[in-house]
């Protein structure tokens, strides 16, 4: 286990700990196991772990770019899910979606909004602070 | 209400009434009121509401882009719904879906032409020269 | 000569004679001769020759989506060039891309602006209608 | 039926003959046949029957390039399914969804093994050397 | 001039004065007046007004979408330079366009990088805390 | 310098030798320095570097995904540069980029061959094999 995995899984597990931990056991790991760990070593374990932006800042760019990218759904809702982890709240996350509309139209917008619809509804809340 | 939700109200009921009822108390609307409410007002207020291109028009240009994106499937499938109601036949919008093979390639097209398949059928048929 | 290939010759001279016999002697025909050929055969000769839509509506879809699409500015600047040919003013043209800015976002909508914007401007306007 | 037709359902048999039938006698072609036809005709006819690429080299090509796009799963598990056919492995396709990390990110890449899971598992292997 | 527009002249003006004022009298606003105007009031009027995040979380998201569509050169330049003015130093920018590269590619990231060179070097830099 | 940097330079001085010298003290290089070690690190030392395909194919990939994007000119050339390295003559280069066409539209197609055409043209090619 090289020291870049290590510090990614550290940093993966700070963010959503069951996730991450069911992703590098998924059928991805199982087709494709480097693969499995280079993303675990580049994406947390190389990039997350510089210190020049904090987590929430990360988290919110994270949910802008992939909720604008459409096509990044199972993403979106991963990182969405771990939001609360970094400090953002159910507000902040509907704000970065309606944003993403000037940017990448408005079908993308609501479709994230409705990719995410469970997880930013108050009775199956995964956020925090979605008050 | 404003006038430019009035406005953009009246134009999208033109298209489909009972869509658009829908959509106003979607999960989207639960969610986010305000950003759907900004889509009414600015998509259908502002935009739409401009009589320098006539409805068939812009519709056409709606099934176009949305089709060609490649992402925007439950608003692909608004647009042909609603086609018939500013006087589009389905020969058209096949026809629509084959041009845009040229310019998004054809899994694209393909993928447009089975996503509404069951919208451009006879038996199925909500559009109404689709004879 | 194919008969698709002089029925593509035909409908795109219609659009834009001068434009369409550079193409044909361009740099893309000097090293991909039969992919110049094809283009014409396939996208004039078979799509554009089908008569279930009229050549202004194809022109506005085409404007349309290689607008939105944000990277097909040669072939922007063609079509619009080409519409007064199929009866399209400049005040259409304009609002065509104010349209994308729905779909594809405002960053696209301006840009596709900023690239047609000489051939939108009154003195140097190659489009008919454009008064 | 062109000569066109027959040289690209030759080739598109030898790839895939089962799905090709399948194809030809699909919605797609229920509802727009002449474009399930072009389809056969160009990229089969066309593209494909050129001979200055050997059909491995065409097939990773289509794999890689639909992968990346991230929007055409369809397409993309007919190539995996049919990748045997022109001696392609498992191995081999699990490193071109990885290789295209590098220029559509990791969101695509994952979403494209993910999407070809049960096609490249070993109880459910489709492809010949997936050993 | 509506309250939306004055609302979203004063945030843009805060964000890039000189820029905004040269916008609202440019190209675009030539050709197309009502959709400069649009633009300034649905951006900057609506969305960015609206405080449930703040300045800072709008340009980093801005900056990182724009940048990860790899077709808003224009733009992605325009919210760099008006970085400093909402608190971004230079480090946090470079951090932002490295991190796009997980979602959408090293090509990407690197022309973005490319696209600002001259903002983020320090002979030639527009950002305040580029030290 | 890490193993993968050693590796990662290795192979990619084995493609284009002084482009990845003029890379890695490029712009790029300048703003972001740890970005274009782990450029090279990632794609060359941990990706190209695995055998289970081999150079030729690697580069056939890229050169496919790259102009398939529209959006990596850069490095599209760079990639029609360094393919003799592997290989690649200039007639498979035209297939590659007339296959795309297939995928993502005969725009981009046409672009990719614009962008490369100094290069794929005989006076002044590049590459080995253009005869």
């Amino acid at each position: 286990m090289s020291e870049r995995y290590r510090r990614g899984i550290d940093i993966a597990e700070q963010l959503a700990a069951d996730k991450i931990a069911h992703f590098v056991e998924s059928g991805v790991a199982e087709v494709a196991p480097d693969f499995a760990r280079m993303v675990i070593e580049f994406a947390f374990g190389d990039i997350y772990a510089r210190d020049a932006l904090d987590l929430k800042s990360r988290e919110l760019i994270a949910i802008a770019v992939l909720a604008a990218s459409g096509k990044a759904g199972p993403q979106l809702r991963l990182h969405v899910e771990s939001a609360a982890s970094s400090g953002i709240g159910k507000a902040e996350i509907v704000e970065v979606l309606m944003q993403i509309a000037l940017y990448a139209g408005f079908p993308t917008a609501l479709n994230a909004l409705a990719d995410c619809h469970d997880l930013l509804t108050e009775d199956n809340c995964v956020v925090a602070r979605c008050g």
